[in-house]
């Protein structure tokens, strides 16, 4: 394994990329944070009057339509054009897309504008894949391995990095793949905490050739902070400051040397 | 009294009821975290294109109307059709409902509707049962026990349960009362509280058929977490990651033990 | 210097004055929560059919641009007339201002309604001042101090206050002028801190005449609880929670002793 871990964590530090988010209101506020902590810009921002200007000044773009609306799909289509038209990495959080016709029908639209990584837990991934009715609302009810399957073909498919996370991670372009071990089960009860990784994905993007690599470090960095936070507290809502200050404490070299890439 | 408390409090982290939340901008990440940390599984979504279909795949559906607008309105009617129409209990949350002609006007429109369970502070119970001008804002400037008689009446005439949360809560059928007197004054210093004891009131309805007992059992479960989490803390800002935490590692014999009904 | 920074302080508390707020997404329930550490009460609503009335019933009224969009300019409009009609006084948060081309033109529609107190960091008020391109992004490229003379000139034009927030704040109407060195670098950490500041400008100037005094105090018992909070927690994280219990036991006298106002 290459150091791209400690470059990641040091590099989102030094450079300060500008996250452009359209994202969703459960969300918002942490992945603000996190991005911050992580040493990132965010802007959150999701008129269509805007988007695509935004989209243009950002380094990256993340796209989660976890409180889907028309309004919001209408502000994340020039946000995607504007991204692409920049030459700038997108990243797709494809929340609950198994929960409803209008999220299966929305996910579609948006994989066919070419995003750089989609990120989901089992159940989405599955759901991406084809696999209709393969999962319902929007927490996973499968494991990470039974997807990596779906995962490898969607990757193919879509020409993108696809990362499944749960208690293991598996990211994949559809040849090459990568297993991280880091996190904590105080994620899965804290809300948005995929949403807020999926963000932090979008500043590795920004700041990483290798969307294989940007989408494994930054997995890694969270899950590692996730670590140290929970080493801390009893519970998850003291959980919730302590990983962002655990985010905030994080350098590379002890980054690297905590994360569990395989 | 019997021990509703004690099986509600350890049921719902037992069978983690979904509940689909059509709620307010500033309530809505603390509402799913109080519902994580109970143990049930949120789901926030207010689209008209997708509501009937998740509330009809929910256990239980709640209503808040605090950031009221009409695309929230769009997307609540047919969230409450589709738990109606698949028999899931449905509850509303009639956030300043006095503050404007706007809210009573859609309060009473959803009030037809027949919500199983009213959750209110007694300027908005004392607003929707006609008082006009009964209160203003979205803080209760009147004592629950102003507004038992009133709460009774409206319990009567929409066949429905009310709660009137104060320094003591009432909960009335129209017939059968009950009175819970857990909960702590920090409570008032923290923004949606109120609107996330709300979602927790879904979470119990969805597992208790007496829907009375359920919203007692919210109330005090809730009321108690707060007086465990104000023990711990010295103020607003650190009451809210304390109240998640107590609340996560609340057992059924503890909030027996605890509870303040009758 | 008088002592308008303790009689603002305590006398929040004792009236608790309600404050509307018109605001964006990321700092809805974090501005709430100011408010109510403050003493003071909020309302968040932005519907049109509503915000003209809930102007008229509030003491002041917040306006915070940070997600834009149509649907939010459709209820700030009415609610400034509100507000207007009401001889209520108006804040104006022009969240980056310099952005967008849609929030350019935003910003001087809003600065032509008449706004008592302008609050940005030196980007956005040097980008509100004419210099277009002067800013991207909601973050400041530019020191307090560089702003100052493009606040001074548009205090003069609007004949209102404009405050430029940086590691020294300026305050001004254009004649007078004051500098507030409270604060702590932490702030600048965590998201949406700039907007709750405004918000709670807003409960200063519902309670102070003077629109300088009143921003200016506004400006010190904000930086004091950020300078309090700090000296106790680690992280971007943990420091919200701080923050808020430190603006919850702040008094007059203590804030006043702490006061950094020249």
């Amino acid at each position: 394994m290459t150091d791209f871990v400690a470059f990641g964590v040091d590099r989102i530090r030094e450079t300060s990329p500008l996250v452009h988010n359209v994202t969703n209101l459960v969300a918002m506020t942490f992945s603000a944070n996190v991005l911050i902590a992580a040493g990132a810009s965010p802007i959150m921002a999701t008129a269509p009057e805007e988007t695509r200007e935004l989209a243009g000044i950002a380094a990256a773009l993340v796209i989660n339509m976890g409180t889907l609306t028309r309004e919001w799909i209408a502000g994340a289509k020039p946000a995607i054009e504007g991204a692409r038209a920049a030459g700038r990495p997108w990243v797709l959080d494809p929340v609950g897309v198994g929960a409803s016709a209008f999220r299966r029908e929305t996910a579609a639209d948006l994989l066919a504008r070419s995003p750089r990584i989609v990120r989901g837990n089992a159940s989405e991934i599955l759901a991406l894949a084809g696999g209709i009715g393969a999962g319902k609302g929007v927490d996973s009810t499968h494991g990470a391995e039974a997807a990596a399957e779906a995962a490898t073909a969607l990757a193919a498919r879509l020409r993108a990095v696809v990362a499944v996370t749960g208690a293991v991670d598996l990211v994949t372009d559809g040849k090459r793949s990568l297993c991280v071990a880091n996190g904590h089960p105080l994620l899965t009860r804290t809300t948005a905490s995929g949403c807020a990784l999926t963000a932090l994905v979008g500043a590795w993007a920004a700041i990483l050739d290798d969307p294989l690599e940007a989408t494994a470090g930054a997995l890694a960095a969270y899950g590692i902070a996730a670590e140290i936070a929970a080493e801390q507290v009893g519970g998850p809502g003291s959980f919730v400051p302590a990983l962002l200050d655990a985010l905030g404490a994080l350098d590379g070299a002890t980054a690297q040397s905590r994360a569990k890439i395989a």
